[in-house]
């Protein structure tokens, strides 16, 4: 079959490797329709040294089961799933606490002899805890937003739950990628009415208005700080959703949090440190987030993306084919696509 | 009156100034019966560049009304009180939420026109929202134990509250000083029953055995690390509670939190930066706590200490007169005093 491996920075192939093949009988193997490329993918796209031997890359994808090994149980070749950004068995403690991605017997996609998400099949290790069925049929037009039950809308929605996101809230959300405008939908969702959000490209902060973003601030740094505080009578919000994973983002999350309030991220961070010195301390912010447990949301926000209240799958402005991916990779690091969906 | 002053590390002096005097309408004056030197009082008491004009130190105290300027409702001459270690109004949109350390009218004691605690009188800004009344008469055996109401019992209570301890989590606290020992104390008062104390002054942990701590780890920085790591089946606890405020001891918290667990920190950090990079992004660390908004605990707590069901007031092993003060910063930074009573 035919997948995505990155070499180093820039330098995205689709080759022909092996086809996958069951090797525990708790894999499935799952034929992909819809992946797509993540903000995340951007950084070894940006940074990575360059190496002789590729490895396999993608972590969002939803597909059709071909085969179940002897231990998955509840799944049959034909059904429809997605897959979380990672895998789990989801019965371990961990999982039983929502923490899929500290899973005791879990992994991530693309490491050594695991399959990465983009390309035509994928071997799926604890299929049974890790797939998620799909009631729809194979040409639905709800793909694109099934999809983001990948990563980014459980990630956007982690997000704002850690962050304590509810009517009472009043939030900003630093980052208008794709991470960041899923987190707008979620912090509506859960209800939040007042939600700014920060980001500079015009056409991503319009989609944000329309995923119920109620104000926009394209300053940046200080003056970004300047213009949530008025904003906010002086106070800043309660919640701030840094989907970003860059320094100057964090300092302006801190920066941007009322007292008392709380900063999540779900951006990777880029610095091993984070300035939360004495002024933190003194005004009592806390920093949560981290990687989102997707798995653990999928069933919750389902049923929200199946009856069309959200429609998450707006973030993708963009199709190729496998062939085409390493273009989507040139289009996402020049900003000039938000979200690549491939249709392998 | 007499009262201390700081001048430079190692230079607190015990001097006559001004009686206080009702200066705005919601003021009182305050004869102090007891007060204490902090933990946090050292950092200056180490490291103050030298000045010529000292500054008045000094934030725990409790002690007798002597007058109440006309605004202050609920209190009159004769009643026995206890400041918390910052003053507040009590009524702000942050004190109704409990943050009382953010209060939009108040502020801290020892700064510019403000009396310090470490003295004879202390004229109290903002008195009806700051002050509490204790039922207890001025000759009372408990009045340790309420002046730890000022400070360290609530700081530590705030250290587990906000690192949501209870019957299910595990906790460690770090630091075997007042406010570690206090953090035990309210961790256990709050159901916890695996609670790991890390400190290595035998006398300091024994009395936090007595507060309930499970289990003692003298070992500091890899081994203390691998140690807890041990008692808990390799995982860490739910909980991490941190009373130092050292790069050292964050970094020991982070390590030995759980997948998923909260790092509260009530020790006033030294360090800029949080050393809360990839390893506790992938982990869903959470980092909370800060300065302990005191007055929004006292009267949970106080029903507590006036039946005997906890004895904070254990954690002071010296007393002295004013006089003796300065002695008693020697004694508690040169760690021959875990905390140090002062009767003025």
């Amino acid at each position: 079959m035919r997948a995505t491996l990155i070499y180093g920075a820039g330098d995205v192939r689709v080759e022909d490797v092996p086809d996958p093949v069951l090797r525990e009988p708790t894999d499935a193997l799952v034929r992909v329709l819809r992946s797509c490329v993540c903000g995340s993918d951007l950084w070894p796209y940006g940074s990575m040294p360059a190496k002789e031997k590729g490895r396999r890359i993608g972590h969002e994808f939803l597909g059709v089961v071909e085969e179940t090994g002897r231990d998955v149980a509840g799944l049959a070749a034909g059904d429809l799933v997605v897959a979380p950004f990672m895998w789990s068995d989801n019965t371990c403690d961990f999982c039983a606490e929502g923490l899929q991605t500290s899973c005791r017997h879990g992994g991530g996609w693309g490491i050594p002899g695991v399959d990465g998400g983009q390309g035509e099949a994928v071997r799926v290790p604890q299929a049974a805890g890790t797939l998620v069925k799909l009631p729809v049929a194979a040409d639905s037009a709800l793909l694109p937003s099934l999809l983001t039950l990948s990563d980014v809308l459980p990630t956007g929605h982690h997000c704002a739950v850690t962050a304590g996101v509810s009517a009472r809230t009043t939030v900003t959300v630093i980052g208008d990628g794709a991470v960041g405008l899923s987190a707008v939908l979620a912090a509506r969702r859960l209800g939040a009415e007042r939600i700014i959000l920060m980001g500079r490209h015009k056409d991503r902060t319009d989609l944000g208005r329309e995923f119920g973003a109620t104000d926009v601030v394209a300053e940046r740094g200080d003056e970004g700080v300047a213009r949530v505080r008025e904003l906010t009578g002086g106070d800043g919000t309660h919640a701030v959703l840094e989907c970003v994973g860059l320094r100057p983002a964090i300092e302006t999350a801190l920066a941007v949090a009322r007292d008392g309030g709380v900063v999540s991220r779900v951006g990777v961070p880029q610095d091993p440190e984070v300035p939360m010195g004495r002024d933190a301390f003194m005004r009592n912010i806390t920093l949560t987030g981290g990687v989102a447990p997707a798995r653990a949301y999928i069933e919750e926000l389902l049923p929200d993306v199946l009856d069309g209240r959200i429609e998450p799958g707006r973030v993708f402005d963009r199709t190729v084919d496998l062939d085409g991916v390493p273009d989507g990779y040139r289009a996402m690091a020049g900003r000039e696509a938000l979200k690549v969906l491939i249709e392998p």
